[in-house]
């Protein structure tokens, strides 16, 4: 938290670190957006940059923490936390389930969602923003699917909407997190989770 | 894959190399235990081991998999995948659940648990091995325990084991990956993931 303006000003008339800031950043959208995050490091990150490591490391513990800087700007984009609502909750949620399990298959999508989840930190604070841009809105939307859908009759009243979407969310993150081919979960597994016996 | 044994053994006969591979592990597991994963690093582990990042890296790729085979050599322990079978499966779950939770909140067992289902790897023989010492067992157990729980009646037949044992892992995964504080998974949770409706 000091200051960073009392350096020179030069350039467009940014004070220098700033300038480097903006290059760190603008290196590592590109690098993200040409080989994927996997392959991101902040050595590369650096050297793209015209800067050091000690330089990134200043304003950033980890390569996560400047993809989320980068997501906070737009500079990357996520998918959106939106889930269906035709009236049908079962086949809204199949489709949701479809398309978040290919939104991590996508090698653009699924490594940077996955790092934003699991990035470690020690800090509350990142770690609540990092929940809020990856994981938390789809969890608030998933609850507020399945309280409509409670209040049309679609699940038991017993039913835990909280329970429901985490284990929707956890169902996707623990697939995604799992090495080998799975079939994509299907009708089955929503009635299962939702408690719906078999058609 | 190229041969280490080339190099003139010293000290108790074994070769540099194979010296520096011991120690490197000895110093990683030393780190663990006393500060836990979240603290440990490369740099420290090479510090500690008198040896150098490169070297390191020759071995590694990442942290991860050094933890990774200390668990394999039994030099640091992770929880065994035993899920209580009483007769009663919904109370059986909700103890499982209980022991999960606590075990990712204990700061010496949850990072190092998450860092094996979350190490990235290009390997897919890696990402295998790391599942299998991760979430793999036990998923298998609670597959297991679901079947004895259906042919006892405990769940509706038209459930489906597989997408149970999904949610329930990911439920505990999608909550050690979430911040701030949560209530514990109850047994209404259970009843909801297993559809049996409220008592």
């Amino acid at each position: 938290m000091t200051s960073e303006t009392a350096s020179a000003p030069r350039g467009r008339g940014r004070p220098r670190s700033e300038q480097a800031r903006i290059a760190i950043l603008a290196a590592a959208r590109d690098l993200v957006l040409e080989s994927g995050y996997e392959q991101l490091t902040i050595q590369a990150i650096a050297a793209r940059a015209g800067s050091s490591r000690q330089t990134v490391y200043r304003w950033w513990t980890s390569k996560a923490l400047i993809v989320a800087d980068l997501v906070m700007d737009g500079e990357l984009r996520l998918p959106t936390a939106t889930i269906p609502d035709t009236g049908d909750l079962e086949a809204d949620l199949v489709a949701w389930l479809d398309g978040a399990t290919s939104a991590f298959a996508d090698p653009q999508v699924g490594p940077l969602v996955l790092a934003l989840v699991t990035a470690a930190t020690d800090s509350e604070a990142e770690a609540r923003l990092l929940y809020e841009m990856s994981t938390g809105p789809f969890h608030g939307a998933l609850v507020d699917r399945l309280l409509r859908g409670a209040d049309a009759g679609q699940i038991a009243t017993s039913a835990d909407p909280t329970a429901m979407a985490d284990a929707l969310i956890g169902t996707v993150l623990f697939r995604a997190l799992t090495p080998g081919a799975r079939p994509a979960p299907s009708a089955a597994v929503v009635r299962t989770l939702l408690g719906i016996p078999r058609a």
